[in-house]
């Protein structure tokens, strides 16, 4: 048994992870789209969310104990902290921002939510695929592409927050704008973490290609 | 002499301003349960705080020269840094939240805010508890009940953090939510950081016992 | 040609990109000024600050990409990352709160306004000068004079922004304190990185003289 055989299991063991707090991400922004689709039962709705963020909490944990335990790893130490932390903070923010219309009892949304979660499910179903163009790193090209369409759609999320802001403040009712604003903020938080992901994918690709 | 000689003090400098930092970490901590225990004399007892801040500021001002200076530390620098900087973050958001009672007026808190105080000063005991193990690492059990403890102190946070948001909005009045939420928003990013801490002294133990 | 030879041109990208991006703070705050000194065509003048963010993003994905090809590097690769991604901050956050200026229509910004606008120029105007000492760190008086001056400014345009919320909430209009809030908040976070700036300088100080 060669030096080889005991090295590949524990780069394996960083990639698996990456591409499970991806799955739980692109799971986690589709519970937000059937959130605001079918805007009813929405505590129920948001509980089975928080699961998914639980689900992602263990594997960031997972990850990290990984991280802190193993000497030989696939890429930088800090490339890979950091890109652990970046793909449970896009959750992180998806849950905090529906967990806030349980709290301030949003009765109704209005579009320009539905649409930033369509946005968010696009970037992390990108953030999927630029993430299992790791193990090989041979796939540049669409890997590129992925990082490429996440930055455009954290400037559509910009955009659709600015134009949800403008017909929120125009309503004059500052109770709801101080929620509403909270949770976009959320979500567009979200979206920057988003291009976070991309951003660490974009010093991967420079480094190790 | 041996080289250990030499080693061990630049070691002992570290424990020595984690500890410290710590302390002041409770000191404010304590000082913000006594804003809200007795709510009069806000504004005094809101400068008594913020010395309390400039002492844990020199601090870590101190903390981050040795890291700099010093070749040999008793953990990776990056671990250090990280550590001082969020024991640092903990009473910076102590304070700046205090801080917005005395520019936004507050006169009257309502209970919410006395109890996340306590759970605050409970989570920096905690830290406290835990960076005194970090000498010897060798009362890992302790060291593990302290950040399990954080941890539950954080999640504690955010329901108090939640249940006052709550009864602030049926208030219904806009500008006495802003300013009581800006508070708010400020004592739970503490505890974040206090989580923050928690997580650092995770890595350490994995990474050193 | 000797080893030398080869490694001044790498240092010599780097301090010309750190010099480049202070550049680009100093225009980016001077914009601002600006937009406050003549409060019309305010949609226009952003823009141009729109503009010159752009010219920022650019010079920040080069720094970054350099960081990543370079293997001999003028500083720690950690510190010439922070200081990238800070200078980048300081111009993000100048150009975010600038941005709400015109979506939140802001018909007459008040005083303050101007006043932090101006103390953030002065700061951009030291990070300039405390980037420049970087090439050959041989005035480390300047540089130490610059990093206390933008701590100073920092905490000057804490002051600011509390003198503003001040008037901002005794005007009880929620709507607008919202809005302006939001701006305020935008423009102390570019100081707060106005700060974190100098945090670099001052660690590469100590690590590099």
């Amino acid at each position: 048994m060669g030096l080889k055989d005991i090295v590949i299991p524990q780069d394996k063991i960083f990639f698996e992870l990456f591409e499970q707090q991806a799955e739980v991400a692109v799971s986690a922004a589709d519970q937000l789209v059937n959130i605001f689709t079918d805007y009813t039962d929405v505590e129920a709705k948001y509980h089975a969310l928080k699961e998914i963020e639980h689900k992602g909490d263990d594997i960031t944990h997972r990850a990290h104990d990984e991280l802190n335990r193993t000497f030989i790893t696939p890429f930088e130490p800090e490339e890979i902290s950091r890109l652990i932390n970046t793909l449970d903070d896009v959750v992180d923010f998806i849950d905090e921002g529906a967990r806030f219309l349980v709290i301030y009892e949003i009765g109704k949304p209005g579009d320009g939510m539905l649409e930033i979660a369509q946005c968010l499910r696009k970037a992390a179903e990108e953030i999927r695929t630029g993430v299992k163009c790791l193990r090989t790193l041979k796939d540049t090209k669409r890997m590129k592409e992925a990082i490429i369409e996440i930055s455009r759609l954290e400037n559509e999320a910009d955009d659709l927050q600015t134009k949800a802001l403008k017909q929120l403040f125009a309503t004059n009712d500052p109770i709801h704008i101080m929620k509403m604003k909270d949770i976009f903020e959320h979500f567009e938080e979200a979206a920057d973490r988003c291009k976070d992901v991309a951003d660490v994918l974009t010093a991967i690709l420079i480094r190790h290609t």
